[in-house]
Formats: structure tokens, C-alpha cells, sequence
């Protein structure tokens, strides 16, 4: 049995998962980041050991801990090396662990875990597998020949930051045009509201007051009611997806490229036309196609993932 | 000892190759391609013949021939699936190859031969490589965990087909917007052509005059002679090939980045402002650094690579 951490922003999930990939039992505790590491250390061990408890386990029966981490990894020594979301610098999370829970651990990127786990669930008799998520920022992970690729120096499959229109909208990187910027939720949500501004009619504006604020399923729900300014959003949207999408497949033609984070819950919606622009733009036009298809996993997969890549 | 032959649109070069990589014989022949496929494929076999004997080797002392071939190759099966520049399609290059030179056989695309080929004469000691080449197009080859990564299907590392400006200038692989669009010599003399129908008096027309067309020197040769035109327009193409050489860079971190093809001869007018472009702009702010640097073997690296490439 393995033990998944996926440390996020707002909240720590943990899981027992097993050889396969199933999760036995899991839970979760709020991250509250504002009381500082060694207190969300300790409360990540805490929690752990709650659930192999919870697991009728004991910690023996653990073989490592996987931690999914926001942020630049130093693997090999254990460190966060900078995460802007949990706001560490150099912190040795594994050591710190460790000081609660004497276990074999290994910290990923959140994205390349979340990959991991996406692929050793769902795709692991392919050799290559590249997997975005579209969620607040635009992370991902790849993998190739089976193993993930982080850069030579874990810095790598930072999918986001690659740039669709140079010189176009700031990023928060400091760079300006990334597909981040475009194909993010928070980019959407700016392309729902600049549209909103400009048609005081579009039913986009009822739907988010009903909602409180605007979202990234704003724009898609009024479409879906038929409303046209909502429709050019969505499907401007859509092509920015597709945009930065096809970059990555003419780059390295992953056998299987999924499509996670929050937006994908739209699935064929997003998915079809997604495909449609991809396949036709594709500069491979003689082999074998790459298969693009939605997460499975969801939420879950950094546990899983987490878990996987420190079983190795 | 390896036969390396690359196969150009132009030319055919040929080298006998030894072990490390270096050409102990080489030559070369028109392509004229013009003439049809089976009389390209007899006279690259003669000119490997004619090495060998050049080279006061027998053919029984050549373990094997790697050919580097321009367009989208099927290496499993000896297949040209599509050359746009030789023009074959579904040719066996390697079986018609063998009917004048009975020996193993490789074919590689010519862009991942010649990536392989500095990759093992220059980086060896490294896992990760990437090289592109500013040409005509731009092509490239990936290395991850000391392999060419050609994707799943064979079609990968189009490294000069991912968008920087979508929607952009129309790129010959029919999207728009592409890498190479602005980063190729064909790009960059369609960006001297415009600056030189803006400004009647820089220097860029004298040049050009000389020469009896423009071409990729035109605006570096009249910027080293401080005109202020061609100051501008070598400027902005660095920035061009800065932006996809960063996304690159922000994807897969490898850890030396290389550029060859023609402009790569300008050397540190080329690369050093190139690099404080990547380098400030980079997603990786706490790691090491990718090496970025200009290609050191320039037209023997399809020879070597594609030798290489066949060794294994």
C-alpha cells in the first residue's frame, strides 16, 4: 500500500491507494497556508496516519509516501525548491515529513503527478501520454517511454508557458501571450466578462449574477441555452485550447493527450470541436493520429499519481 | 564502419563514418530530382560504393548504412511515407536501396539524423538535447534519455510547426502563425524584403543589389555596417527565433539546447542576445539552466547522425 498526498492551495487530500491504482480510503483537511509549513507538514503526516488507520492498516504495511506539491521540485534532494501557490522556497518537505512519519517519501510537481496517475490509470500500455490540465493556471505533465519527463532539471513540461500570440496578454509568469493566459479558467473568465461588457443583452450577464460572479462555466451555459455572444466566447475559447494543443502534439506526438481541470468537465462540448480544429491543422497528416480524449481520473488523479510515482 | 548518407533536395552527401563519429571519406552527387526515385536510390548506393573503395575499405567491412531523408518516415518498415521535398510517397527507400547494397539499412528523418549526429559527436555525456535548425524551414530533432524522440508514430519533433503568433503569417504547412514562418530563412528574407520597401536609402538594398537577391545575410551584413533598418530587422527576427526557442525550452528543459542550419554561422550575433531573450523570459527561475548554444557540426551532421543513427 501506498500512501497519495496532493497538497493544494485551499486543501490537503490524502489517500491509501494500492498496487493498482485504487483508492482504499481518503480524506481531506483544510491547507490554511497562512499559519505557515511546519504546521501543514505536520498536518499532512496527521492525516496520513488517520487514514491507514481508518484502512484497518498499520504503518508497516506503507511501503512510501507520495506528495503532489505546487510548484519547481528538486526530486532527487526532496526540496520545494519555489512555489508561488503554497508560498515554500527551499523547503525540505521530505525531511520535514519525515520528522512525523519515518516513511520512504517522494515529492512530484502537482502536474506531473496528476499525469502520472492519469496515465498509470487509464493509458499505461502506451509509451508516451501528455496530459493538460485547464484549470486556474494551465499546468501539465508528459511522459515518455513510460517514465514522466520533468527537464533536465525538474523544471520541464511547464505546458502553459509556451507562447500562442507573442506579445500578446500578460501572463503571471512575467511572459506575455501564453497559452496559460487564453486557455486557463481565469483566462476565460476574462474573455467571458470583455464580452459582457460589450453586449449589456447576452444572457451571460443573468447567469452570473444568479451565480454571484462570473465563472468558467458562464460562457458555456449560456451557450448551450443558445445565447450568441456566449457561443463566439465558447468557441473562441475552444480554439485557443486547440491552439496550444496542437503545439504540444506537433511537438512530440504523444501517443495519448487527455484533457483535465475544472473545463473539462464540459467534455464533448469542449472535446468535439477541440479535435475537429486539432486533426485538421495537425502537420502529421500521413501516420497515425494522436488519441485526445478527457481525464478520467478528475480530482483524484494527484492522489493517485502522487502515490504511483513514489512506488517506483 | 557506418555508411551515412543525406539525402537533400539539392544534393546527395555520403561519408564513410567510424565509430565516434568521425567521417573518414566523404562525397557527393546531384539529386536531380527530377529523374524519379530509383535512379535517386542507385545513385546513392554508388556513391556509398565509391566510398568504400575511396576509403580502401571492402563493403564487408561496413556493419551498416543510415540514410537521412527529409519529410515524415515510417523507420519501422524502411518507408518514405511522405517527402514534399524529394517527393516520395509510401516509397520503400530501404528495400530499393538494398537491391544495389546488400547491407542493414536505416532510414531517419533528415532533421533527427542531424540531431543525433551533433548530439553524439558534441553531447553525449548529456540525456536531453534538442537542436533546430534555421534553413529554409525549421526543422529539429529531440533527445530525451539519450534517444531520438521521434513520437509515437514517427511524425514528432516538428519542432518549427507550433504557433508563436496565432492566426499569424501563413506557414507552408497550411496553419498560420507558425515557428518557422518567422524563424526560417524564408521567413527572415521576407522580413528584410518588407523593411527594404519601407526604407528606400538603408544600406539592405546596396547589399542585396550585390548580391543579386536578397538573402539571410542581407540584414546581418548591413547591421554589422550600422545600418539602422537592418539593425531593426535582424532585432525583431532574434526575437522571433527567442519566443520558440523558449517554448521549447519552457516544455522539455533539456539540458543543451543547440541551433544549426545557414543563419546559425552568425554566431554570437546571433546567439548572445538570443540567450539574455530566453534567459529573462524563461519559466525556470531556480534551476539550472538549459546550455544554449550554436551547432558545432553544421553539414556533416546529417551524415554522422544519420550513421550514427544506424549503429544502434
Amino acid at each position: 500500500m501506498y500512501i497519495g498526498i496532493d497538497l493544494g492551495g485551499t486543501n490537503i487530500a490524502a489517500g491509501i491507494v494500492d498496487e493498482n491504482g485504487n483508492i482504499i480510503c481518503k480524506g481531506s483537511v483544510p491547507t490554511l497556508r497562512e499559519r505557515g509549513n511546519d504546521a501543514i507538514v505536520a498536518d499532512m503526516a496527521n492525516l496520513a496516519i488517520k487514514l491507514v488507520k481508518e484502512a484497518g492498516l498499520e504503518i508497516s504495511d506503507i511501503k512510501s509516501v507520495g506528495i503532489g506539491c505546487p510548484g519547481t521540485i528538486d526530486n532527487d534532494n526532496g526540496v520545494v525548491v519555489f512555489s508561488n501557490n503554497i508560498v515554500m522556497e527551499k523547503y525540505p518537505l521530505v525531511a520535514k515529513f519525515r520528522e512525523h512519519l519515518d516513511l520512504p517519501v517522494n515529492i512530484e510537481n502537482d502536474a506531473n503527478a496528476a499525469a502520472y496517475g492519469e496515465y498509470i490509470f487509464t493509458a499505461r500500455d502506451k509509451k508516451s501520454f501528455v496530459l493538460i490540465t485547464l484549470g486556474t493556471g494551465v499546468g501539465g505533465g508528459i511522459i515518455i517511454d513510460g517514465k514522466l519527463w520533468r527537464g533536465f532539471n525538474c523544471a520541464g513540461a511547464e505546458l502553459g508557458h509556451s507562447t500562442i500570440i507573442m506579445n500578446g496578454k500578460p501572463c503571471t509568469c512575467g511572459k506575455k501571450g501564453c497559452f496559460e493566459a487564453y486557455a486557463s479558467v481565469t483566462g476565460l473568465i476574462d474573455q467571458t466578462r470583455e464580452a459582457m461588457e460589450k453586449d449589456p443583452d447576452t444572457l451571460m450577464h443573468k447567469l452570473a449574477a444568479e451565480n454571484g460572479k462570473i465563472n468558467g462555466r458562464t460562457s458555456f451555459d449560456a451557450a448551450r441555452a443558445g445565447d450568441k455572444t456566449a457561443i463566439e466566447v465558447r468557441d473562441q475559447y475552444i480554439r485557443y485550447v486547440a491552439e496550444g494543443v496542437g503545439n504540444i502534439i506537433n511537438m512530440l506526438q504523444p501517443e495519448v493527450f487527455v484533457i483535465g481541470g475544472g473545463i473539462s468537465r464540459e467534455g464533448d462540448t469542449l472535446l468535439e470541436p477541440l479535435k475537429e480544429i486539432v486533426y485538421a491543422t495537425d502537420y502529421n497528416r500521413f501516420m497515425p493520429k494522436t488519441e485526445i480524449r478527457i481525464a478520467k481520473l478528475f480530482g483524484d488523479a494527484g492522489i493517485v499519481g502522487a502515490a504511483l510515482a513514489a512506488k517506483k
